[in-house]
């Protein structure tokens, strides 16, 4: 199987370089093809503009979304981001890691998705109608790819627990979970975190490799999260809400998943 | 009152230069002293890296909180840092206002988080105890100061909604207005979130700047989000849960605030 790792951290020998390069290891000693895309060595762009489509004219004025379409459409992106684009179509896995700055992702990966995802490539995809809301939460391009965050954190487990006062990390992945991965059609597997990275020593890296090793042998075998499709009948549209009848009276993230 | 807009748009003609227009223009004409840091115009350097602090050692590993704590403290930031960091301690309230793309910030704002939030300034204050847990959620450098997020989605407003599939708009933005806004000290008012945007003309905008207007008139007397301080006695330290006899048997994002 072909997997792509998105890895974001400036520095080869942090933890965060230490499990990269495990990952690869493993991955590569299971048979599979392994592709990283090293976002800081690449000097990856993080930042969405105008020079994104190489045929804009000077002085027209920016409109992303549109800008994007263009320049899918017409072979005109900037040649980084259809490299990354090819990257992902060739990948049956994806691994998104980096560590948890600010409760999200460092803004070089978080570029590194708005200017990836092309309008017509990861949204934007599928047709609009009264029973279908364009291809996307569990529809689109990236249908029958799996993907997977490796994520580190400096706070301890319970902070991030589930009445820990950061937010559960399952809330707080949310917007990348559900919004970046499952959006464009992706099974996303539940996340590899690593939490209380100061205290970090030979033992305790040893047991976390193994961890991953395990979560790694087990990529396609790991049932992804069960978010509900935007299209299977669960919501209404083009509202887009729940249905009342499914976890009725509830609110919050959780009622996206199935299980709740 | 002096008011900091942080501004994260690409185009001055979009919807966003608009609304930040008339934001400036309305809060001068009411007396305030009014600031843009115009993250696109500035070119702001989104990535968070070796080069933030001047007098790093080539060579020497990028440990990314450790360099940013030296830098803060024997002033030797980058200084586009401190140059933000100083309008921060002049503002009496701070705007932030972007596009919400893929469920949170730009990568170009996301970078002046990470970058301007040196360690020393606004995490990593304040002493760690049994009865408390740094200056941090509630207490910190920012203590004092209001904040509020001004936000454009091109979403429906029920795809945000209580039960819409995008998540509730609230639970989306708390790793921004808790983990980013209140853990430095901000008192944080609701966010204005300007839905579909795609669907403005003339009438809408008029409409939607009024209601900013509104807002902007009542910047200093709006109740803030009532997020629980961290070292208020709501929590166990150092786990940093919420205590068992508050929002018994509940979890998630809601709980961190007073009136769930």
């Amino acid at each position: 199987m072909n997997v792509l790792i998105v890895y974001a951290h400036p520095e080869p020998t942090s933890l965060n370089g230490s499990l990269k390069d495990f990952a690869v290891r493993h991955l590569a000693a299971a048979g599979h093809q392994v592709q990283v895309s090293d976002l800081y060595a690449m000097g990856w762009k993080a930042v969405l503009d105008a020079s994104d489509n190489t045929a804009k004219p000077a002085g027209e004025p920016v409109k992303p979304d549109l800008d994007s379409k263009r320049a899918y459409e017409r072979g005109t992106q900037s040649p980084d981001i259809s490299a990354e684009q090819e990257k992902l179509r060739q990948a049956d896995a994806v691994i998104l890691q980096f560590p948890l700055w600010w409760f999200s992702m460092p803004a070089i990966l978080k570029g590194w998705v708005e200017r990836v995802y092309a309008y017509g490539f990861a949204y934007g995809v599928g047709e609009h109608s009264d029973s279908h809301w364009g291809d996307r939460y569990g529809e689109g391009s990236m249908q029958g790819k799996r993907a997977m965050l490796l994520v580190t954190a400096g706070g301890w487990e319970s902070h991030y627990g589930p009445r820990g006062v950061n937010g559960p990390i399952d809330d707080l992945l949310f917007p990348i979970q559900h919004g970046t991965l499952f959006y464009p059609g992706f099974d996303v597997l539940p996340p590899f975190v690593v939490y209380r990275t100061g205290r970090m020593d030979a033992a305790r890296f040893e047991q976390v490799s193994a961890q991953l090793g395990q979560r790694l042998d087990n990529l396609w075998s790991t049932p992804p999260l069960p978010f509900r499709p935007q299209n299977g009948g669960a919501y209404t549209i083009p509202e887009l809400t729940l249905k009342e009848e499914i976890a009725p009276g509830q609110t919050g993230l959780p009622i996206h998943l199935y299980s709740k």
